[in-house]
């Protein structure tokens, strides 16, 4: 194992001539280049034909990095299936609500439910982990790459019955399904689970329940994928970490499900260089990877040295801004810093997303920015292994997210845009945080943030108002609590077993609609008292059982004063905790946040905008990401920074 | 037969627990519910397996509203067929014009043309209305549940199939389909009528002819599904009347000719809480109803109690917004008020929908108003079997909508919004008006107004001619008499035998366009004479033989000049009649329609913006839709109406 | 053969009463129509049943053409199959990337590889040309009608069967297809050719090199059905000319390889008369057509009177604009001017499209125009024959097209309307310009402009780069020169085998990108030096080895400074000549223009704008495209012209 922070980038050699290889590692060495991922797309040149494999090509490459002391994270290749496996069985390949099976040319070309694709896959990787396992080069196994990017929902035949078995085991009985399902509604019970089908195409909107079962089985099949291959590993390579690269928010993949099984998190990561909340949303997601891990270093796999190819218009990574990427991750509990990829691709697909060593060559700006960041991270190798701390907690959780984002809701929310608007004023603020689950043990936080927690089970509740009781600060959200794991509304004014603890119950919904007809723009929120100001988005009509009323809407509204006079942010002492319920998005939502922070007795540091300052272990990190120079006091010290650079102290 | 209004909702208790059935009952009394529609998403229920009854459930419910003095509109309960029979008949799925089977899992999922379809139903409806057919408690028969909401037009074999029977029994010979589709264009020329398939998918523009005839036959395929069960219910409960709900403006079926079917007809109707215009809009379909029974009484069926659930963004009802929709419907002539539904759903697609009885249960906003609502209307009760009285009269006609609506038109216009827009300006003035066909009898009415009536067949030209030549004043607006029923063009100048009577004939159609390669916007139109000012939408090149000038298009104008010192708006007076004929959509078209309404001698009556004046039988309601109170004078009398208040008198 | 300019227009008796014919030839004769398309739709009123064919009603209006001295331009029929071969052989129905086959009903429902559609186009073929190849009145023969229009792209089996054969043909080997695509990435090798499928429906991005091969090969299934047709034309017809009508810029088909096989070139045209720009981009069309038959008369086949039926809305032209319009084709090269159609359709999905015998018949603005341009052409018939004279080229060239328009680019770029924004500045100008390709002959240019030229291969540099070393002023445009025609990138600074002549290379791009999560909009550029002023689209780092730098981006620009100070506009010259690269697209880009045309020492007319000035043999044509009269001074020559008027000298 390396001692070092990893630094590299997917390598896909066998696309060059053998004499590129060499002329590869001499320029890896000088990049500081630490560690390889291969293999990743290899399956049709490790196995050209069925059953017949041919490994000589990563034999070479294994000594040729090993020789030149650069470490290996070694892919299963499963990713991308050679054509004549889908030529003999096309059944493995994926099928859209549509019913359109979708075809070779491009990559993630499998059914994840496909028993020709798993049986494949085991073979493989039972073939690889024996020839390789022991290798000296070998750091890591790489399983698979970014499950689900592109297929996450299938639904062919297989993947139908493959739903059933697991409906089965979760309900025993169909009766049962039916009453979580709500099947009565619309007409829609079923005498058997082999009456169950996948919720494809239908008239108009399909049943809630099988739709979020069919979210969660989907990640579980995913799940089942990388399991089968963790397992040979196990057995072959017993030594050796295993992980596969998580792709942050991706709406497809429970990551809080899967996390457990991954030896390291890892993470691939690509903000947009043109998007001014880069450095924010960026943050976030490394917040949710040292989350997933339970706050233990993870792996950055693979980010771009400067534009990506997969947007309309693709910004490159303005001078230093990929440095700041990588030093903020680091900064947020990163051991490595990985990249797609060390050369740029000649043909294919991607051949104009940005490599390491860029089509121009080495007199290239990013070259040189990837040799100084070589350089920079080979001084920081002692932050390996050291920790975060965080006093606030944030709620992120798939099943509010898959449900929330249903069809046929009280308004259409965007629930990552949600979170990132709370996030965004932690980050401001410079106040790290973790992203946890109604469930997860919140004893080390002092506030929980619990924006548009859709779902909330009689647990997460339960976990939720102990943490208050215990002397917590638990802020809610609009559209939280509103249903349980079954989606079943939580009857008599919604919140579920938070209605104790935050004294409110919530009457109606009284989202600001545009006029559907006429194309009249929605109407404007104000509320007066903390936070006041205009606010959007959402609204609800709430009603106080036993809270104090800190802000609350002021006419003239919509919905013909429905709103008016009514709480917009409450609070219910219980003890040294409270619960404070926020029924919209006010414009000034720092002011109520800096309330909850003030009352949990967090406290930020302060720095310019646009000036992230973020300590793991005993380094504090600066980063500025203006386009500016600034300065800042920071322990008393004054400090200066140029436009786009980083101090790390 | 009850002697009250109508008053309740679509109840479904089979999704609740049979405790919460009997606090049902009591508070549907408190709320002065009268009539229950029972039984809409039941066949799964009612027919858990092929051929497996059980009423157990359904006998207990009759008779528990019998006890409580709640009459019961009792549905066929065809609207959602089980599973288990598209498992049996997968073949009865309907399918898009894409070719995709659509699946179970949220309702309407049958083809309307589905012979295993409408074998089933049929048994099952013989079952119910030989077991409550004679039930104490039945009121009415509800057949199925808005026929064609979600899928009116299906593109599989059988439904191919039907449509060439159709064909054949509406042409006769092959060589009549010919030449009524112009098939000698584009070599579509058919040689057997199993030739003939459903305009699925092609390369471009399908057959006009074959899509409008599509229209016709998918609109009679669903009556026939109607009529089928129809009859069943006339053989064993002849005594009971029986309606099918209608959705107002559906264009997938001509409710023309359905409504003679119908023993009474009924509506569901939800305007958007956010739209300033709901209102007018509303009253639009309410006029349209009780046009399609002939002025007859109807029920409004369905209609949400505050904020509906499948908008993007759901506005609630402002606080008395539901009494004023409520009792516009009265006003124009309905007999009932339901709801859709009496107690808010807990789980399933419509979990969001607004209830009668919210989640948040009695001590709520929305259940305060059902009561209120319950009270006032059983107040009114003697305002039925009343009748409106109407002068005026709108064309509102299905083929023109689905001819004006097909692709390679010259000009994309919107049929409903050219109505709606026409009628907003009548309803500003309280001027009550009929919807009528081109064919009806227009004996009764002073003015007849025909906006876009693109298809106008010989007998429709010869019965507004005889209107004109009656002495009625007939506006017809530009886009009309384009076309005869088999979509050939008006050759010689459009408008078909209206000619005469209007005394102009068309050289051209000049309709505003954008560029469409640079994206300028389109240019302004403008008209001098009456209604002077802005135009938009349309306009065509007049060409006057007999008739006077009344406005005209002023420079400078798009299209070079084309229309400049054209006529705009011209009149051709014939006797005490007129023919008028406006070429485009003026801004100030109240100026027109004032002209129109002074020589038919129609007065409105006169009120501040926003309040609705409506007279039915002896009673005249008097709606304020503003968020601010009013003053007018009626009859005399000063009168003050809060917001969103109303009167009757 | 007729002597006089073609003027006339598609005309479709057939769907006519007889009478009508008659009618058709007196006012023919009186619009001065020398030529009538004739049969282009015919195809099932030929061929009504399998193998039984019907000449008489041909036979009579080929005499009755003939006998008023209307000579025919003789369509092969085949555009649109008649219903009952589809019967026959479904499987020559087309299929679409998501599997769809669509279905008759419109037109041109054939997928072009389909044998049985090719069987039995030939057999049609072969009738008509042994009945007419040799009929007095038969000018020159249509084959088939705008190939590709709707369905240029086929992924049916027997395309992909086709597919493959060309394949094979191109590559020889799957060794060489695996190389040239690049299916060392994603894991895409084939290992036989038999695995190879067309591009439908994947998972995410398709590999490049299949894409692009599946667009050429896509075009040349398309060429062989022509040439099918062609062969048996010129069996048994063998001095009539052929042609087929092309379709301006249509993506679908590359017409440089089909230009060789038409006996002259014709084109279908509708700018929309809407646009501010149809008279320049109609000039850009016209210069196509001529440029393709390499400097020979060309024919106008179709352009529409007036409006067209297929846009959202569809403007008239103005008074004098269809003049204006044939005039601009006539001065471009044009030996004929032919309108689609003769008389305005009764029925059928174009019955909305105009006619030169409009609906409302002879007393119309339409039919006058329709009569004076008759008038005026047959004025102009000793312009037969002659030829215009350009000094620059432009490259124009599909391969680019496709390639650049493909996704996963550094910015989704329009090809077509990069090349029309540098030809409005040359039309402004009154420069007349040819469009070629990489390896035409440029000897007879002064200047030769090369936009957004993505792919390049080793003969089209090569070529350029003695243009420029014999001489000739080269303007390099953005993007060009990235690819081979594999689409492999030109490793080392991309450009090519131009990098020598232009002395620059490109590092990176840097195309000014709108922030994907917060929505701002894309920053400005801004350039100073020669073209100096704002600029879009794109940018790139420029690296100089030997080049002046004209201009040069200033600061503040996006990408933190990355292009401050870099070079816009830089020029080598070499001898007489220059190469010129442009990094971005300046709004200024005329004086990037002026600059090059006056070191080609090419000079244009000066006109003031929307004046266009031609000239082409010993005729100038001046067309005022204005709404208002110009005066201008032309060879010393004061001259007046009103609004939408030419003047020919």
């Amino acid at each position: 194992m390396t001692d070092k922070l990893w630094y590299g980038g997917d390598y896909n050699p066998e696309q060059w001539p053998r004499e590129v290889w060499d002329s590869d590692v001499r320029l890896m060495q000088r990049a500081g280049v630490t560690v390889a991922t291969v293999g990743v797309f290899s399956w049709a040149r490790l196995e050209p034909r069925d059953g017949e494999f041919d490994f000589a090509w990563l034999d070479d490459l294994m000594d040729l990095l090993d020789s030149h002391g650069i470490r290996v994270d070694l892919a299963t290749a499963t990713a991308s299936p050679p054509v004549w496996l889908a030529r003999k069985h096309p059944e493995m390949l994926p099928v859209t609500a549509d019913g359109v099976r979708l075809g070779v040319g491009s990559r993630q070309h499998y059914n994840p439910s496909s028993s020709a694709y798993r049986r494949h896959a085991a073979r493989l990787v039972r073939e690889l982990a024996a020839r390789y396992g022991t290798h000296p080069a070998l750091e890591a196994w790489h399983i698979n790459n970014e499950y689900g990017c592109h297929v996450s929902r299938d639904y062919s035949e297989e993947s139908a019955a493959a739903f059933r078995v697991w409906l089965e085991r979760r309900y025993g009985t169909v009766e049962a399904l039916n009453a979580a399902w709500g099947t009565a509604f619309w007409s829609q019970a079923y005498g058997a689970f082999d009456q169950v089908g996948v919720p494809a195409a239908m008239p108009t909107y399909p049943n809630p329940g099988q739709l979020l079962d069919f979210d969660r089985f989907s990640s579980d099949a995913l799940l089942e994928c990388y399991l089968a291959e963790k397992e040979i590993l196990r057995e072959l390579s017993p030594d050796v970490p295993v992980t596969t690269n998580f792709m942050g928010f991706l709406k497809g993949i429970d990551y809080w499900s899967w996390a457990p099984h991954v030896d390291f998190v890892s993470d691939d990561c690509y903000p947009d260089p043109a998007d001014p909340d880069s450095a924010p949303f960026g943050a976030l997601a490394r917040d949710l990877m040292r989350s997933l891990g339970g706050g233990a270093p993870w792996i950055l796999m693979e980010q771009s040295p400067s534009a990506v190819n997969w947007r309309a218009v693709n910004a490159p990574k303005s001078p230093g801004m990929h440095r700041l990427h990588s030093l903020q991750a680091v900064a947020r509990g990163a051991d490595g810093i990985m990249q797609f990829q060390w050369r740029a691709g000649r043909a294919g697909a991607e051949s104009f997303h940005a490599g390491m060593l860029p089509h121009g060559g080495e007199d290239t700006r990013v070259f040189r920015e990837t040799v100084q960041l070589g350089e920079e991270l080979a001084s920081l190798a002692d932050v390996r292994g050291t920790r975060c701390d965080a006093r606030v907690a944030m709620i992120m959780d798939w099943d509010s997210w898959w449900a929330l984002e249903q069809e046929a809701r009280p308004a259409s929310l965007d629930y990552v845009r949600v979170l990132a608007g709370w996030y965004r004023e932690l980050w401001s603020r410079n106040v790290l945080v973790d992203l946890v689950r109604p469930t997860s043990d919140l004893s080390s936080y002092a506030a929980v943030l619990a924006p548009a927690t859709f779902v909330l089970s009689a647990e997460g509740s339960a976990n939720l108002a102990a943490f208050v009781e215990g002397g917590g600060q638990l802020l809610v959200g609009y559209q939280s609590g509103i249903v349980d794991e079954r989606l079943h509304v939580h009857l008599g004014g919604y919140l579920g077993g938070l209605r104790d603890v935050l004294g409110v119950w919530i009457e109606e919904f009284a989202p600001p609609a545009p006029g559907s007809l006429s194309g009249t723009p929605a109407p404007a929120l104000r509320i007066s008292g903390l936070g006041e100001g205009g606010a959007s988005t959402f609204a609800e009509v709430v009603r106080v059982s036993d809270a104090e009323v800190l802000a609350t809407f002021t006419g003239p509204q919509p919905h013909g004063g429905l709103l008016d006079g009514r709480p917009a942010l409450t609070r219910r002492r219980s003890g040294a905790g409270a619960g404070w319920y926020l029924a919209t998005q006010p414009d000034n939502f720092g002011a109520v946040l800096d309330a909850v922070l003030e009352a949990a007795g967090v406290v930020g540091v302060e720095a310019p905008a646009g000036v992230e300052v973020v300590r793991r272990g005993d380094r504090t990190f600066v980063l500025n990401h203006n386009d500016h120079a600034v300065e800042l006091t920071l322990a008393g010290e004054p400090l200066a920074l140029p436009a786009r650079d980083a101090l790390i102290i």
